[in-house]
């Protein structure tokens, strides 16, 4: 796989495939594009059909050609993609984009040429981009590599590069924040299909790429999602922020699955996950790209998530508290000092609170912005500040923004402004701001957002560096493994409990009697109650099978149990393969968890933590982390359901043992990473987690093998 | 109060006291802003400082001029105020708007100044708008009656009134909808500290006016709340959308309270029900409500909510997808004729799903864009359509434009248009739309938003119009009355739920017992098991108190347990009065929900209904509505909390009896209403829900006294 992508951004010459002479046309539009945007490297069109296209030599075939191109576009029909890309491979041309389409989201006959196509550019190491996808634009260099509308504006050059899954829309996105939303683009790729160079691949060299300082993504799905955890972790090192757009979350229709925890985890759940465990910003809509991306391209982190708010309007003010608070920022608390300083000159009906509301009067003198600014700024419990204007212009919202500007000159706090001002009637100020990076916004909700977005992340920066030489456990016990060996299907509680004691994670005591004698033994030696159950692989719903019983308290009972647990279970189904009734000391007084296992297809093991059964199943109140995780990971998912108050002691309980569930959690991990290659899923349900000091117990488990 | 609004919008002639000669200044602003903006009426500048202001004759007072003028300005300081107000009370001005800041918003001596202005306001019936607000404008008429720097533009007239309680951003709203979102107002109005004319009195205007369609409002909070379900109904009936932003929504240090109801009842819980019931539509943006306001310009309001997309962007429709999925509505299953007709001309490589994916083809021959729309929108099972048009722009945009409109002509069906290509390159295109409002937006995203809020808002008004008959039912009970005549403080467990069974709602059976001969004897008429609880209204904790007991199942326990109750409420609080120990029946199988009454001082009564405590409480998983409620509106409650699939039957078990529990809210509900004068909380905590016909029966309930 090629990882030279420079040269496809800025290659210095382009040969374009089945040019056309008619340049509205898909396959004109390239060289019209790459001409008039000032393409500095060699250009050759070929098409046998033409001499010349728009004043340039057009060469015959790609053999023709003097020299190797480093960019190659096919713009062919699908059924001579292949022989073109192959002749591609022959004149040893780096990177192609396949432009056509009619393969595999067409199905049937597409999926085989497409297929094809992988094939020769892996023979030929060629770096392939598409195929049906629109193309790319590099704005540094002028390269204008495709098609649409949008290929007709100029663009500025900014620091953030995109991939996007999407053509039509992904170059929209680049279009509207270059050019109206004040957020310019360096590079904007599309990749289609995929066979080749992906999105992921592309999100790898922007990481590397020194002029890249922000990254954009639009994804519907990748194929190898793991790789997003070890690209997070590169992004976060290198301080450079990746926005993530993922669609497709509706989840319809998902395949049946044997446990809660596969049932819960569908591909966005996931998903979030990773972006969770590694500090990527989800964004929902081009507003919220344009307006986190122009919030980090200040290149400033808060140093906590407290905010001190100075505004000039009170109702601004509420609203945009009501927005922070929401999202997981905190409102300062002004020290006594920052107070005593601004009650010198903030008038009687202004409050000095937090917001701060200076009132308009404010602007009566000026330096008194910068007096506020500072003393705030000055606050060393103020992590960061957000500015309200209102709708201030004309010659005095110059005045203010030069304000904002030295003081923010002096400080390395992030300084945010809402100022709702049209473009048109305040454009040297908001010049201004742009020039000093100082981020402002139309509303103060968008200006709270866009700072909740930028503390999240500067969060997420800082876990990671104190994590960073965290390293999860690694438990090997080839004794499980052997264990396991051969099983396929679902294996049943006692089985699964005993791989899980391999592992550290406390279960009930239990063992299984194959006669009614050897059920009253075992549960003398349990103790009274005990629970029993029958065990087989073919009864996964045992209590609908009548063939469970509970809080059997005496010996004579148990046999009787014994003997009407194996009578129902056949009667339930005849041929079941019965390994014997499981006899189980009974356990209680705890709250009921569920964690489990799911091993995803793209992500790989992941773990998941719930309460109870209506909590995880109705209200889907579920944390997942892809394994392995460290306790401080695990501790977050505990703290992170809505339920988790029950866990802390609420309702008068006494609070509940957070430290083994979160050991649990961790073996559990570990676990799901030593039979990744076995274990499809896994569910521990319930996991009773005892009072303090008492533990947790698995009292029931089901592991589905894989395949 | 005055009701002749329409007055106050455009008055024939103004009078600006305390005008001044500096321009620039807030008192000489109002002046210059109404002549620059050509207001046509007579302007009455009022300052014994000036002959002349700005060319305009200046006046030495009120009583000096030549006739009585429509409406007041009043610009002087806080301490003139009065004076003035009371100078046009005796002119017989019918609207002043006061815009001097110094009132009730400084605390002090500004509450009582402030007071003293209402009481004049009241003595000559002026109609008061104010004080602390920035003033008005009447875009149709040309009236711009205020202050600061969005005074300056000009402004298209639309059909969106506006009421804002705050000044400065309320403008800036007005502003940036009216100039650079599309979204036209009529008039906007901000409220200040609201003395005379308040917020609902703007909305009931706008209401009447008949040049508004769209009522816009911001606020803060209001004082009669309960007044915006007769607005939010007088609303529905006229066909008027209302667009609210409601601020201050993170509830901090809210005042503590006996019950769980009033507790989770926050004033936020009751605006979202009051909007919920009154279809009345949330912004929490400026983008929101321009983008809303927009689509509901249209005027076409869908019969259902299944939506079908037509896109050229297969990555665009899922995000449309997810969107309008997420926000409730369906997408709609395309008749097999619909599919056919769409066959004829869609590419293989297209998708006749829904999304329709036309693929970009479809621009070679426009007229199949004609076809397209047509098709779909004759299709029955379609109430609403999406097209996506990605980037289009240029000369092709404009056809494009212009056969949608052909289209969107011969249909009522709502068609929106998510259309990415800049202003700048699409304005003919854009302004063909604008012209048969037909809505776009510049991402999938907001036109899926937007398309979603209509169909919640057409929705509300097919429910209304469906339950306008319904009479939620009026239950009397004096003997409820005179049994809490002159209670204070909590009611205890018995007698609060005489007072339930006096309205219906099903209890244990219980006794009371003062002695422990009593209490067998009691024990024995109701039956084995029994629960025994101390009845004290100075213990509300009798869990704490040790002073419940149960599952007692024979008489010599009984007594013994009479007597242990006795002693541990004793010891827990020596000079409890005690009412004696309740007898009651044990009753189990049941699903536990939590249904009460909160009184709230702006709203008044509501119900709430929840399940079990951990779900009504630590994830405030509640649905609340104002009282009273019909059983349609209650089954609706039932249905909203996301713990309904319990009820329904989850896991297995059988579903509980939900008719019997939608009759139990709506007795409450009654109940609430006849008892308002008395009762300020009620919980009902346990209501244990019965499987099926087997009813529900209220475990265990408190009621606190008003005052």
């Amino acid at each position: 796989m090629r990882t030279d992508i420079e040269r496809f951004f800025s290659p210095s010459s382009i040969a374009i495939i089945g040019a056309s002479q008619d340049l509205v046309t898909i396959s004109g539009q390239p060289l019209k594009h790459l001409l008039s945007h000032g393409y500095k490297g060699k250009l050759y069109p070929i098409n046998p059909k033409y001499q010349e296209i728009a004043g340039v030599k057009c060469w015959p075939s790609l053999a023709a050609l003097p020299e190797t191109p480093e960019l190659a576009l096919i713009l062919v029909n699908a059924s001579r993609v292949a022989d073109m890309l192959t002749a591609c491979g022959e004149k040893g041309v780096p990177y192609v984009i396949i432009f056509s389409s009619g393969f595999s989201e067409t199905g049937g006959g597409g999926v085989a040429m497409q297929q094809q196509l992988a094939e020769i550019a892996q023979r030929h190491n060629i770096g392939v981009i598409g195929p049906n996808c629109q193309g790319m634009i590099n704005a540094a260099d002028s390269v204008f590599a495709g098609f649409g509308s949008v290929f007709n504006a100029d663009y500025p050059t900014g620091k953030v590069s995109m991939v996007s899954q999407s053509g039509g829309f992904g170059f929209s996105v680049m279009n509207l924040s270059s050019l109206d939303g004040g957020l310019p683009f360096r590079q904007m790729v599309t990749t289609g299909n995929e066979i080749g160079v992906s999105t992921l691949d592309f999100m790898d060299y922007f990481i590397r790429d020194p002029h890249t300082d922000i990254i954009g993504t639009y994804i519907e799905g990748v194929k190898d999602a793991r790789r997003i955890l070890e690209l997070g972790d590169r992004a976060l090192a290198a301080g450079k922020p990746i926005l993530m757009w993922k669609v497709g979350n509706t989840e319809q229709g998902q395949k049946a699955a044997a446990s809660h925890t596969a049932n819960l985890g569908g591909a966005m759940a996931l998903y979030k996950a990773a972006f969770r465990q590694k500090g990527i910003i989800q964004v929902e809509d081009i507003q919220d790209l344009v307006d986190y991306g122009r919030a980090l391209n200040s290149g400033r982190l808060p140093r906590g998530n407290r905010l001190a708010i100075i505004t000039i309007s009170g109702g601004a003010g509420i609203l945009m508290t009501d927005e922070i608070v929401a999202r997981g920022m905190q409102m300062a608390q002004l020290a006594p000092e920052t107070v005593a300083k601004l009650r010198e000159f903030v008038p009687a009906f202004g409050s000095l609170g937090n917001p701060v509301d200076v009132t308009a009067a404010i602007f009566n003198d000026l330096s008194l912005i910068n007096r506020t600014l500072q003393a705030i700024n000055d606050d060393p419990g103020v992590d960061c500040i957000a500015m309200i204007n209102a709708s201030l212009q004309g010659e005095i919202a110059q005045k203010v923004a030069s304000e904002i500007v030295a003081v923010a000159a002096k400080t390395d706090k992030p300084i945010f402004i809402s100022w709702s001002a049209r473009d048109a009637v305040a454009p040297d100020a908001y010049a201004a701001l742009d020039a000093a990076r100082i981020p402002h916004y139309k509303s103060p909700v968008r200006c709270g957002r866009a700072l909740a977005a930028v503390s999240w992340y500067a969060e997420a920066t800082r876990r990671n560096a104190a994590q960073q030489d965290d390293r999860p456990p690694v438990i090997s016990r080839p004794g499980a493994q052997s264990r396991l060996e051969g099983k396929t299907g679902d294996v049943a509680e006692y089985a699964a409990k005993q791989v899980l004691a391999e592992y550290g994670i406390p279960v009930t005591r239990e063992e299984l009697a194959n006669t009614r004698d050897a059920a009253v033994a075992i549960a003398q030696r349990i103790g009274f109650p005990v629970a029993m159950k029958v065990q087989s692989a073919d009864i996964s719903h045992k209590t609908e099978a009548r063939a469970v019983r509970l809080g059997i308290a005496a010996a004579a009972d148990v046999a009787a149990a014994f003997d009407e647990i194996m009578r129902n279970a056949k009667a339930y189904k005849a041929d079941a393969r019965i390994d014997g009734v499981l006899v189980q000391e009974m356990v209680g007084g705890g709250i009921e968890a569920i964690v489990g296992v799911t091993n995803d297809a793209l992500f790989g093991p992941a773990v998941m933590f719930g309460l109870g059964g209506i909590f995880a199943e109705v209200l889907k109140d579920v944390a997942f982390r892809l394994a392995p995780i460290t306790p401080a990971i695990a501790r977050e998912m505990v703290e992170e359901i809505k339920g988790y108050p029950l866990l802390a002691g609420a309702r008068g309980k006494p609070p509940a043992d957070v430290d083994a569930l979160v050991d649990a959690l961790v073996r559990l991990s570990a676990l799901a990473v030593d039979l990744q290659q076995q274990v499809a899923e896994l569910d521990i349900n319930p996991l009773l987690v005892m009072p303090r000091g008492q533990g947790v117990k698995a009292a029931d488990a089901l592991i589905r093998m894989k395949g």
